[in-house]
């Protein structure tokens, strides 16, 4: 009988969580709210919620769980997690086992982490012993799977690629450093780009569009003008397939791996950037490594991170 | 009885060898010319009658060859080296065993790989198991150890740290690219501070300096005008601390190693640029990995490569 995991991916605003065999197939799904505003009690009582409710009716070898943060997954501590709530070396996995009886073991990495896991055991990387990937969200995200193992840094902080900087004089970053890849192809670099445009005499359809939306849904509106043909929309795009560009270049001259994926919510984009991307990434890569190397849109999308995590069981 | 190995450091110019002991001593050491200029087949005469010579009167475990270019270490083939000679996919080790006899085993590897592992195995970085290095010479080269052992890349063409993009629309690099680390902290970024600076006005000591001297030596002139307060020759230092600093917060976000070594002939000016170097990482890097790295000068200068490859041996 094949064995069996349950993977989690916590966000700040859902659990997702999933039954997955060790063939790498979805069995069943949930998702239930984290509640992560109220704090890491609630978000540790909505996991063990959701693990009784996923598991109910089979033998679960172990639960994985993906986390944006900081993770010591040696010692099963989440360090930091701002995303998620205030917290500082909280024992999650302690704590979980605690809650849901200590014969399932439980493992927790970094969510960028578990996106790179799942797309190198069973996506787009399944042929390929190192990747890279990338995940353009509302921040920009990285996990990096060299010779066939997880490189999580020496203190589980590896992977910031979001934080790799792009611009030396460029657009002030969250994290204080001004020109960060962040700044250029993250959901938050698109907002900025619209809001500093709009403020212009500049024409655009945009400016209709974005009136009474949810900031949520900004790129989604740049995606759908730039497929319309507005001007405005298409360079943004190309901002973001430059910068994107430049950061894989240095990627593969830096660590040359035979694979760069490139997930997140932005992949939905892939069309509108993905060719000034591999363009400006050739023009500025060492000739050997960059023609290897293969640069594409991620085939797990949002469930990469759910069958890394439950990868990390087996 | 300790095991002994010989480690060889190829450079354009001269073939430096040396009898290394499993305790990382070096026991005896020659040089000669390399004659790269005459042809791979003289690298190789040159190379196996310095084995001969340095191996008298000892058993040798083996021999390691540390080499600036790109190498398949499994097969033994010089895939390019075209600061050697003008070489496709040689088969050197196999080439040399013939030469020496086949009881004696022969590894290569790429030189900056070399010293990268000669600093972890015996020098700055003996008590940590992840640290990059950085040669400023002619050129930037890199290597890096993750987890006690050496990444080389898929294809062993990883670590080519010289050209990271640090400013996208800087000064044209070697390689083809713009703005490469290489075009700020290398020799040859220096000599063209240098030449750039004084086709201006600027009054500066160094004009003189550096009549009549060989291009060689503007590295050494210009540290030499630093510390008598030359301020053109304390700005150059100050670019070159600068740009290193911006690639070692991107190398140190990235992959949260816990020491940067910095080697390379350039590093005999490390008092003129390093805490610039380490002000623009600390502005640049994420809090935690990049309090915890610990960024210094080579320790074995220019016998980490030698070591390295001896260490290759054992």
């Amino acid at each position: 009988m094949k064995k069996i995991a349950i993977g989690f991916d916590i966000g700040g605003t859902n659990l997702r969580g999933a039954l997955v065999g060790e063939d790498g197939l979805i069995i069943r799904r949930h998702s239930i709210l984290s509640e992560a505003d109220k704090g890491i009690d609630f978000v540790v009582k909505n996991l063990a919620k959701l693990i009784k409710k996923t598991s109910v009716g089979g033998k679960i070898a172990g639960v994985g769980i993906g986390i944006p943060g900081i993770i010591d997954s040696q010692k099963g501590i989440l360090t930091q997690a701002p995303n998620i709530c205030n917290v500082d070396d909280y024992p999650l996995r302690e704590v979980l086992m605690d809650k849901i009886g200590e014969e399932i073991p439980v493992f927790i990495e970094n969510d960028a982490n578990c996106a790179a896991i799942g797309e190198w055991w069973i996506g787009a990387g399944r042929d390929v012993k190192s990747l890279i990937i990338l995940t353009l969200g509302t921040g920009v995200g990285g996990g990096m799977i060299l010779d066939g193992k997880l490189w999580s840094g020496a203190d589980g902080m590896a992977g910031e690629i979001g934080h790799i900087t792009i611009y030396p004089d460029g657009a002030k970053c969250n994290c204080g450093n001004s020109g960060c890849l962040e700044s250029y192809a993250s959901a938050g670099a698109i907002r900025r780009m619209v809001k500093q445009g709009l403020e212009t005499k500049l024409e655009t359809i945009i400016r209709d569009k974005v009136r009474n939306i949810s900031k949520e849904r900004i790129p989604e509106i740049i995606r759908e003008a730039a497929i319309e043909g507005d001007e405005f929309a298409l360079w943004i795009w190309d901002e973001v397939g430059k910068a994107l560009g430049i950061a894989i270049a240095n990627l593969v001259n830096l660590l040359n791996v035979e694979m760069v994926v490139i997930g997140g919510g932005l992949s939905n984009a892939w069309e509108l950037f993905a060719q000034r991307a591999k363009k400006e990434a050739k023009k500025r890569g060492l000739r050997a490594p960059i023609k290897r190397v293969k640069i594409m849109k991620t085939v797990l999308g949002d469930d990469a991170g759910i069958l890394g995590a439950g990868y990390l069981v087996f």
